[in-house]
């Protein structure tokens, strides 16, 4: 893409409402544009970040035989009242009436839609397991919403149910989350650990929460350093037993701040990080919550009716987009972890309208394939272009002057070290084709 | 994917309240279920034609120089006001109270969001031309919601603003978009005729209307012939002048019902085409009606502050999938083309459980790939299955049976023909692999 025909608008100030680091580069970068409270406008840079988070986590939920579907974000009232959530859930549901006066919400979540869908389609127990997932717009009116993407009103999420004939079967299911997500966060650049949640009423073990490690993170995070430095689980086939691997990340300490435990911290010594971490996943098994009060059953396999048990996933997709911020940038701006990179490389033309160079950046640009390119072919200083292509965070920048290509060399300068190298063109082409 | 593991609630029956066939096919094969009227979950297969749809909407957009966005589902009604539309536009917009009692809405269309983001970011015209586009769920209330997703309340639609310094570079925005529309709706299988459409007071020739040609189609087109067999445009630069390929198409006599001339039809004489058809599209320049009242203005080149010329651009992305089917259906099920089918193949084992059955049959799922087959390795009998694989309408069937497992041949049927012939696994393969 050239930037002269980009919708780029970055900012020189920094908006004074934006109380946080994501927030003011988000807004600085040109990726978001706020419309209302908590209610953003994704600009091109913004939206195909999120784009590519959003098929990283899809890719991982079918990996682990999750099945992509789509909820609509208006649901009916009636289901939630089968439930018992409607009057429950407070003033964060946004409730609606239509022309005709039924009532109306907007989804802050989907437990109650999926399991009408569920007993509407489903009769035996043959057809389970079943794990259903979305990634869709939700709404929650937040009394005071801020952070940008981080604590908005509207925001994207992915969420998962599985339904299973028994809690054993439900753990697997729920294992095969908890291994998709430990590799969906990887996968995006981020150290995630998972922390033992509460499980409330419900009870058991089967609730965690992800927490990505970043310095400006809202919460405080206390485990072994072990957990930091853990290969993540490869090649896994999600249909064998994931109990090990599960239990090799559940077996060392890790806490929240309210949850954590001062006596097993000092048994830890020199092991216990204690660090600031961002809240991105949440997975939960809670039985026969929603299937019970809502009938969702099947037959078993002597013909009796099974209530089935559930459990939720969820990834806050647009949240992420800000997380990664959060945990990867600098003074100058933003340091994208390759796979959710925008483009892969930011090209400088230090001097348009000079000939040679004009020459040089134009064949740079077709060769690496501008989908994978961000030109500034702009009337800039260099200065500013500098500075832009910084705060935007793409991983590589090429920068190309008319002294170098009369050298017939470039200047490759890697976002996140900061390291540059002057190289040849074809070693600069060699290198950012790997 | 396996049919034995995949959501696909298929339903014998026909239901009732389904008027048309693409909503009788829809329910039928389990692309969607009924949420709420004219509120509906897309269920894998659904999902997966949907996704199709849009991806090839997405790549005619950017090729025609648009860049994509997404401006949120909820909207202030503050910019209503200052549009005018607010009280104008009656009960088709749901509107909504936060819980501040600030007055929202869900959006039925997007000119007062963008012109707004416009406004705020573009200063200059050396930043012009810009076409935004977003594809994103909408809302409008309609009385009386029917015919699936052919009329919704909550449905996807792809719409683009162009923002231009006058009507000449305006009409260049419209082109592209004409030009877009009639490659996007040929890659997906349709034939798809644009109509004069009404400009009301902004008068001018640029408002056409889309309408793909479906025997069950709710409106009539009047047409010359020649319109039919027009070859679409290939290996288009968007940046020369399009103006020789609009007036190639709307050269040509084309009208709806309501528009139509019979003392021109009589000149056509056999050239006159009556026939049925869907509106999928619909291109519109209005000027400054949305830049005038919100302030939407640039520096123009003599310093001179300049209000924007605007179009927009729609295409009904989930009523697509509705219109193809409309368009491409037999008795027996849906016929997807190509380039929207869910799977190009429908692999079925007609003796599950038997040895060299299920070994052929693994072995061609496993060669043409699980992501471009879907098979039917069910516990079924033979007829439920070949019922089930026309239903859902994939392109190419490969039928497998003991007899011919150990001749080594395979039946290979096309569903837009039904021509079956037997050949041999290799042949198979190499046809599949085209």
């Amino acid at each position: 893409m050239r930037l002269s025909r980009y919708f780029l608008p970055t900012l020189k100030e920094t908006p004074a409402e934006a109380q946080i680091v994501s927030h003011r580069l988000m807004l600085r970068a040109g990726l978001i544009r706020q419309h209302a409270a908590g209610i953003y406008t994704w600009l091109p840079l913004g939206f195909a970040v999120m784009k590519r988070i959003e098929q990283i986590v899809r890719e991982e939920q079918n990996r682990a035989g999750a099945q992509e579907v789509l909820m609509p974000t208006i649901q009916s009232a009636d289901l939630w009242r089968e439930s018992g959530r409607y009057e429950a859930y407070g003033k964060e549901m946004l409730r609606i009436k239509d022309r005709h006066e039924r009532d109306l919400l907007y989804g802050p979540t989907n437990e109650e839609v999926i399991t009408d869908v569920f007993r509407s389609c489903i009769r035996s127990y043959k057809d389970l397991p079943l794990n259903l997932y979305h990634i869709q717009w939700k709404f929650r009116d937040e009394v005071r919403p801020r952070f940008g993407v981080m604590r908005g009103r509207e925001f994207l999420m992915k969420d998962a149910y599985s339904f299973d004939l028994d809690t054993a079967a439900a753990r697997h299911s729920y294992n095969q989350m908890f291994v998709a997500y430990l590799r969906t966060f990887a996968r995006l650049g981020l150290k995630a650990i998972p922390l033992r949640a509460d499980t409330g009423p419900i009870g058991g073990d089967m609730s965690h929460e992800f927490i990505v490690l970043a310095e400006t993170g809202e919460s405080e995070v206390h485990c072994h350093r072990a957990l930091l430095e853990k290969p993540i689980p490869e090649g896994v086939d999600y249909d064998t037993d994931l109990q090990p691997i599960v239990d090799d990340w559940t077996g060392l300490y890790a806490a929240a701040d309210e949850m954590h435990d001062t006596a097993k911290e000092s048994e830890l010594g020199d092991a216990l990080v204690t660090a600031r971490g961002i809240e991105v996943g949440h997975i939960f098994h809670f039985g026969t919550k929603y299937s019970a009060p809502m009938g969702a059953t099947v037959t078993g396999p002597d013909g009796e009716a099974v209530t089935v048990a559930m459990g939720s996933y969820g990834i806050g997709v647009s949240r992420l987009v800000g997380a990664i911020i959060e945990a990867s940038h600098d003074d100058t701006g933003i340091i994208w972890p390759e796979s959710v990179a925008p483009y892969h490389v930011g090209l400088l033309n230090l001097k348009t309208g000079d000939a040679a160079t004009d020459a040089a950046c134009a064949s740079l640009y077709e060769t690496l394939g501008p989908d994978r390119v961000l030109y500034d072919d702009r009337e800039e200083r260099a200065g500013a272009k500098f500075a832009d292509m910084d705060l935007i965070g793409l991983p590589w920048q090429v920068i190309v002057g008319p002294k170098g290509v009369a050298k017939g060399v470039v200047e490759l300068k890697n976002r996140a070290t900061g390291a540059r190298e002057e190289v040849s063109t074809e070693s600069a082409l060699a290198r950012l084709a790997e």
